[in-house]
């Protein structure tokens, strides 16, 4: 399992293609540590940045970041540590630095012509005056690498298919634990050693969200302390990675074993809007009209006005890739994207309902990656 | 338990003040979401951005942060999502923004002088750059708010022994299932179990290296498949955050009750080099004199070449803050800073040994908000 090494240098040599295209000299492409915004560093090399970012001082600036140089004759990735896993990563050499934006502007030195940002939105401020002010002409490219990302490999769905086990563990493993009197923070430590146990790089959070608070969208914390009561519904999300690849997926139990009239309502509803969405996905589609088939079924339950807006993401080497399915969206959905499709209803002070599937593009329609997760928990 | 309103308020007056000193019309602090980075806006107004950050579109930027513009007369919150902690904000206005870069860009229109920016490590250079277009004199600022969070308050340092209290039983729980045969990523997944169980936001990871890999200082996986083995020296660390204060406590244990004359070698010169460096904090010595202290412990071993020249960080809303315990810093204790003390040493292929110790500085040196777990956790 992995992706093979074959595979970085053409994902690289796409990437230098597209620089060309686009008149770039080169690309300078910036990520965050292996659990926040791995990805485009990840996806060229292989590299995830093992340790968290921080602040910095005079001589060590970009602390727990890496970047890539990639121009027509190498591939440079730059680390902020020799704690590196030289065993898997793919490129033309590696240089540690105590100042990764220095080190960066180095090798870009004499670079004649605009330099490819990508990562306009993770590349640190401070990094970018740095890189400025040493002549780099720096301009927003972040598409050159993401619109490469948004397709997945075989090799790749692989990947988010083992990651989605990781997550099914997690699920199966708190919706045993949902019993009257357990605590919210129980069922989410049940949850992250299942899928720890199951081979996840890390778990970020279980979101466990119980009662009234399964209405409230938020996810800080992801677990309170709150008992479970009888047929309280209960919002289960599990996020994390395995093998650098991410999982997202979202399912709400109940406590005991029969929905009330609302609570069915609600799931159904739910459900209808995720079958909705499926039916909708298919390459060519636009992304906008997935989105309103969803809201659409929504609204022909009355439930409109409480249907979150946002219906899901892309999943790759990050949690939340392109395309995001909201309602303005222009994206059009392609083969090989994989998705994160999560419907959700929330009545406020009530309770809500969301279910997450991870699914795949394919020429017919899509397939669920998910599909061996029970959506109907409790039962 | 938690920070009581009146401190953030506290917080911003004297943010407000120096920025004044610093001739700043207004500061712009940014900052990421609730497991990465949330410090500058966490401390000023109790917000910690509960979504991932993620690759946003011609209408969603900032995905992910939050900012907080300052000024003579408010402490106004931008937020990228209406489900945040009404409940908890502390700030005179709350905005909710699809762009939040424009959106403080807004905020901040008609600003006569310099804006001080806090975050200059965060703040994503798409950003700086759309708040530069829209005319904002942005300077970086940060030491304007982080020299701030450097010394802690009586009530974050109650909240970071709470924090201290769930890597505990993180810590604990991993050391009981160290017996040969166990996988590395089973005594993860209890030791992250354990860790939320005790009450944590969410653990980041726990770090489990054995063997020969208790000598590879990386995080990235932070656990393997590897079966533990007899005498395996098993490096433990256990990071997160609880009531959005950070844990980051580490000890090293081993398979069996013997250890290695080899393996006791190592244990003894960490145990020096702790107690060295723990000897020499109080309020007004130079950070690089800690540092020595502990490295000049290792180089009378004859360790010097293994020993790790980073002994450490401050912690606080995040889990790497100033000041960096490393050789050439600059910086000087201070009474109320709050330090993770890790002297750690690594044989190449062999094994490595880490302690790593939370402490508050005192007027008469510092204590130890870890000293309730063992550091001989196999005896």
């Amino acid at each position: 399992m992995g992706i093979p090494r074959k595979e970085y240098e053409q994902r690289q040599e796409a990437a230098r293609r597209r620089m060309g295209e686009r008149g770039l000299a080169a690309l300078l492409c910036v990520s965050g540590p292996f659990y926040a915004r791995p990805g485009d560093v990840a996806y060229l090399t292989g590299h995830f940045p093992p340790f968290p970012t921080a602040e910095g001082g005079e001589k060590l600036r970009g602390i727990g970041h890496a970047a890539v140089v990639l121009d027509d004759r190498r591939c440079a990735l730059v680390v902020d540590t020799p704690a590196y896993r030289e065993d898997l990563v793919v490129a033309s050499e590696v240089v540690v630095a105590s100042d990764v934006w220095a080190e960066a502007a180095r090798l870009l030195r004499g670079t004649s012509g605009p330099v490819g940002c990508v990562g306009s939105d993770v590349l640190p401020w401070e990094g970018g005056r740095a890189l400025e002010e040493a002549h780099v002409q720096l301009v927003a490219a972040d598409s050159v690498v993401r619109e490469l990302r948004r397709v997945k490999s075989p090799a790749e769905v692989e990947l988010l298919r083992g990651a989605c086990g990781c997550a099914r563990e997690a699920l199966l493993a708190c919706a045993g634990a949902c019993l009257v009197g357990t605590r919210e923070l129980e069922v989410a430590a049940q949850g992250a050693a299942a899928g720890l146990r199951a081979g996840a790089d890390f778990v970020r959070y279980v979101r466990v969200h119980s009662g009234p608070w399964s209405a409230w969208p938020t996810r800080w914390p992801p677990a309170t302390d709150r008992a479970l009561q009888k047929s309280d519904l209960v919002l289960l999300d599990a996020v994390g990675a395995r093998g650098g690849y991410a999982f997202d997926v979202g399912r709400t139990t109940l406590v005991g074993f029969d929905a009330l009239p609302w609570q069915r309502e609600l799931f159904d509803a739910v459900l209808r809007a995720l079958a909705a969405c499926l039916r909708a996905i298919r390459p060519g589609v636009p992304v906008a009209q997935v989105v309103q088939a969803a809201l659409l079924a929504f609204e022909e339950r009355g439930l409109g006005p409480h249907a979150s807006r946002f219906l899901g993401h892309g999943i790759g080497l990050e949690t939340v890739e392109g395309p995001l399915l909201v309602p303005d969206s222009l994206e059009v959905l392609r083969e090989g994207m994989v998705l994160c499709v999560e419907p959700a209803v929330y009545l406020p002070e009530q309770g809500g309902v969301c279910v997450e599937e991870v699914v795949v593009v394919v020429a017919e329609g899509c397939n669920i990656l998910t599909s061996d997760v029970p959506r109907r928990l409790w039962e």
